[in-house]
């Protein structure tokens, strides 16, 4: 139960306005942390915002010598009883 | 030089138009043989489709015992003069 509820804060949900600077903090910060983080978006702006805080947060985590990758998924979910197709990068430090 | 033209070849571009299957072919032939392969794609559509055919072509490897990861960079690209910002995505089987 404890495990699945740090599971969930460790999902960063990423909108089409979100700014990219924030995310990757966000990002950056779960990362040193946990050393794993779920990235959410729907939508092609979305994506977008998610892979450039993606790409922002690896330049921030090089100063902590850590390198992260990403395995990109789609991911089916329920938003207020619609199907709607996310995109869901797992996170996680080269090992 | 021999090693450079191989390089560039294994680059993947990826426009907004782009059918994702297509690419995900693209995506996991290129692995199949070079264990490694760059995606590129500039704005948000094309970054969104190449994003969902990384993610698609991960579930075309899996047959292969094959998991790919990816490490997203932004590049500064001169296209016809213009400097533009470009995703490029890294991609490489997981050790």
């Amino acid at each position: 139960m404890l495990e699945n509820l740090e599971k969930t804060q460790r999902i960063i949900k990423v909108a089409a306005n979100s700014r990219t600077h924030a995310v990757a903090g966000a990002i950056a910060g779960t990362i040193r942390e946990h050393r794993c983080a779920d990235v959410q978006a729907i939508g092609a702006g979305a994506v977008n915002q998610a892979v450039k805080a993606i790409a922002i947060a690896r330049n921030y985590l090089i100063g902590d010598g850590l390198d992260i990758v990403c395995g990109p998924e789609l991911s089916e979910i329920d938003a207020d009883g619609q199907r709607l197709t996310a995109i869901r990068f797992r996170l996680e430090t080269r090992i």
